[in-house]
């Protein structure tokens, strides 16, 4: 069911910052800033030859991740986001497996405009999982 | 610098329910546990269209990732891996550049049977990163 890695997210305190050091001294090709008010983010993407990483930084008050950088001050890797070919039916499977899909369980459209849902890291070994209709 | 994802380390507490619900729930292509006593791990491969994803679980005394599941009893993503073509010039380059390397800087053979190094990651945004040397 789920194909492709669409991107690691990392939450960071200094967004300008960690772009540097990705631009600068990972040697990585780094994006411009995004804001995104509907997600309560602004992000950096950064384009590797197979994959994304996304640079994720509170915007605005009731952040998502607000949370996350208060228990994690240094930052830290938030999520990873999977492709699927058919969000709706990849959300029933979850659910009959007796995976929880966070929110109302209905897709909201994310950082790329596609459909996203979001699955309760507690059924996934503590890690926050995105899937996002290719 | 930084070239592919190669992959994302996801610590477990329970490897082959991990492994099963990778297969089952998810629907990816998983591999067979091998054990890594050099690295203190049993590792799972999940095979994505375009990356890895390792599931990793404590093998043995003095396993590294003990301390992150003492942490993390549910597990959690534990570190990503980026690709470069050439360990040592990568090393020299980020030590000039002020990030420290862990343990004695010269690279290990990972997983892969391929030279490894680890990023402190406190020099990275929260982040321990893995360079394998593609």
């Amino acid at each position: 069911m789920i194909g492709r890695l669409n991107h690691v997210a990392i939450a960071v305190p200094d967004l300008d910052a960690a772009a540097a050091q990705y631009r600068s001294t990972l040697g990585a090709t780094v994006g411009e800033r995004q804001d995104e008010p509907a997600h309560g983010v602004t992000v950096v993407f950064i384009t590797l030859p197979n994959t994304k990483i996304e640079l994720l930084h509170p915007l605005g008050a009731n952040s998502p991740i607000a949370g996350f950088l208060e228990k994690n001050p240094s930052g830290g890797i938030h999520h990873i986001c999977y492709e699927v070919d058919d969000i709706l039916a990849a959300r029933d499977r979850l659910r009959d497996a007796g995976a929880r899909v966070l929110g109302d369980g209905e897709p909201k459209i994310g950082a790329h405009g596609k459909p996203v849902l979001f699955l309760h890291p507690k059924d996934f070994t503590g890690t926050l999982i995105e899937l996002e209709q290719a």
